[in-house]
């Protein structure tokens, strides 16, 4: 008889180092797993536990977005999609905040709760809170069952799969995933929606374009070795880049405790600017074509500051190399659909920058996985 | 014949060492110019600028409040205030993004600019982008004549004076202030507003508690000491609370460069959290009577991983005492008038900092006064 060392742990993470790193490379197989069977070869979608009749559908006349941390990001993303797409109000809230400031809502505000694992104390109570007022309540979450689920009027369930590393990735990106099959849903409802095709058929590219960019990880993995002896770092952009900054920034937080803050990039000058001195890392995200003028603009003043700036963008976008100190190319991804492919880099980015730094990525201090505390 | 040495400006700073200090002083006179004419005996509000007719008044079914940096946070006040107090839905939007974020606006929506100069390019346009749409447009500027002025169809002029340091202190006071007059007077011409007297015989109290206030300079200046060796600090509020922490943390990284950031707090332990060290400055403001049991948890929560706090709270709330490091007690103002008496301390706590660190206070590096380019 002999024993064999079996480190139960290691593998479930199948051989990669950490969990999160694990996870990050699922997100290919976590997207496709949310939208096999949702979108449908004509364009059009089905979301089995949203049930909508086309008269509630058009009867919405706001979006209450309510989500806390990770969540409340992509949250942000689908309020700046569903407003550009639907031309529908949507506000957004952090749950703690809007559970307490009285908000007005009633029967023809749709409340919009993102929460991995459903359980989250502060988007729970605010659920009720949305009910209670009247209002029509959606939920989107990665747990079956979950509190959040049972209560909802409608659910959409990202299917992600198991996430065990504290800092959310393929829960965030297939809650980004999920509000797009909702913009879909909710246009087909409502309205005649001529940019449906369109959306329909970049959603499809997205799990080949994550894996292409997870093709950037040596590159990546250099970079974050540029960023980690740094305290500070910024990140910024506009429009659908601002959200997307905003995670990228609290990834890098919560696993290698390195102070970095999202700025949306044209009001820097209003503040912050003061920050930036030699060699600051910016992180800046340029997807957003309309926009790509006002961005190399915000490029060169921190760039003017002394900052060392690493951009994004999509392939193509030539004049952007010539401002930043470094570029990571992303495929041709649509502006509207970038935020499901961007922060993908920045993920690994903060992962590599936390091995760098030597902390203990998959179990950073003082965070649990779900705050079920409010 | 002989030469008397003058220093013009250190006359002109009135015996001052810096002009953001002469500013903080002034803001008891500040606040008394711009509520003086406006608020009658009766508890009734005078706007010489604001011509709403009850049925415009009445007609108004969201508010847009669009700004930039220390403004837009007065304006993060006034969406608070109005939300409550009119119980009007209000949005807010820093201007860089509101311009290209396509918004829903139309001649029921009170587009509402706020801007010190009355020539922030991103808020001039913003505010031609919403009168476009249809949308009334009302302005609070601190410069009669000024763009915003001639454009917008309501003005509310602060009564600052004069402001020459880069950093706002009396501006920013005024606007919040200006922003309660405009609640008053939407309120009385909307509807039976029952707190207007409670509001308004709150107003006529702040001047004087701003002077109260005043008086704690020299346990600022020594709380300064405690935060100046820092590159690191973290302002956490709830409600009304928030916006004003963010203001703090941005007098605190303007003009001192130390990198503070501002959070709900309920969203820190979304990730925050982690960054909190032994040591790590954390200033709480805990001025929201209905909110205090919630605050005292968070800064339980921060206290746990070795935080110092700092906690500014009105007289009487002995329990943050007992859990805060150390405590700046205000005048008994009340909790919907705070914003406007809880600032003044953390605008000596930056200034304080700032000179602790020895930095050029009135001119910081990288920043311009006003932002009159994209």
């Amino acid at each position: 008889v002999f024993h064999v060392a079996w480190d139960l742990q290691a593998a479930e993470k199948g051989g990669y180092a950490h969990f999160m790193l694990k996870e990050i490379h699922e997100q290919p197989r976590a997207l496709r797993d949310t939208l096999a069977g949702r979108l449908q070869d004509d364009g059009r979608v089905r979301l089995e536990g949203v049930n909508f009749t086309p008269e509630e559908a058009a009867a919405l006349e706001k979006v209450a977005i309510i989500a806390c941390g990770t969540a409340h990001y992509a949250g942000m993303v689908g309020k700046y999609l569903l407003e550009k797409l639907l031309r529908l109000p949507v506000e957004d809230d952090v749950a703690s905040e809007f559970r307490y400031r009285e908000p007005i809502l009633n029967e023809h505000t749709l409340g919009l709760v993102i929460s991995q694992s459903g359980e989250t104390a502060d988007t729970l109570a605010s659920l009720r809170e949305a009910k209670k007022a009247g209002a029509p309540v959606l939920a989107i979450t990665n747990v079956v069952g979950s509190s959040v689920a049972r209560e909802a009027d409608h659910v959409i369930y990202t299917w992600a799969g198991p996430e065990i590393a504290v800092a959310s990735t393929k829960a965030y990106l297939t809650q980004v995933a999920s509000l797009y099959l909702l913009a879909l849903h909710l246009g087909e409802k409502r309205s005649h929606a001529p940019w449906a095709q369109e959306i329909a058929g970049g959603l499809k590219d997205l799990p080949g374009q994550v894996e292409e960019v997870l093709k950037l990880e040596p590159r990546i993995k250099e970079l974050a070795g540029r960023i980690a002896p740094h305290e500070h770092a910024f990140f910024i952009g506009r429009g659908l880049d601002y959200p997307v900054s905003l995670e990228g920034s609290l990834k890098l937080k919560e696993i290698s405790y390195l102070h970095a803050e999202a700025y949306a990039a044209g009001e820097l000058k209003h503040g912050t600017l003061a920050l930036i001195e030699e060699g600051t890392p910016v992180i800046a995200l340029a997807t957003q074509a309309e926009l790509l003028e006002k961005m190399l603009s915000n490029i060169k003043e921190v760039k003017a500051r002394g900052a060392w700036v690493l951009a994004l963008t999509q392939e193509g976008n030539t004049a952007v190399a010539e401002e930043a100190d470094a570029v990571l190319y992303l495929p041709p991804v649509p502006s509207i659909l970038a935020p499901a492919v961007t922060v993908v880099p920045l993920q690994l980015l903060a992962y590599y920058t936390a091995v760098a730094r030597g902390c203990d990525v998959d179990k950073p201090r003082n965070l649990a996985k779900s705050v079920t505390v409010e």
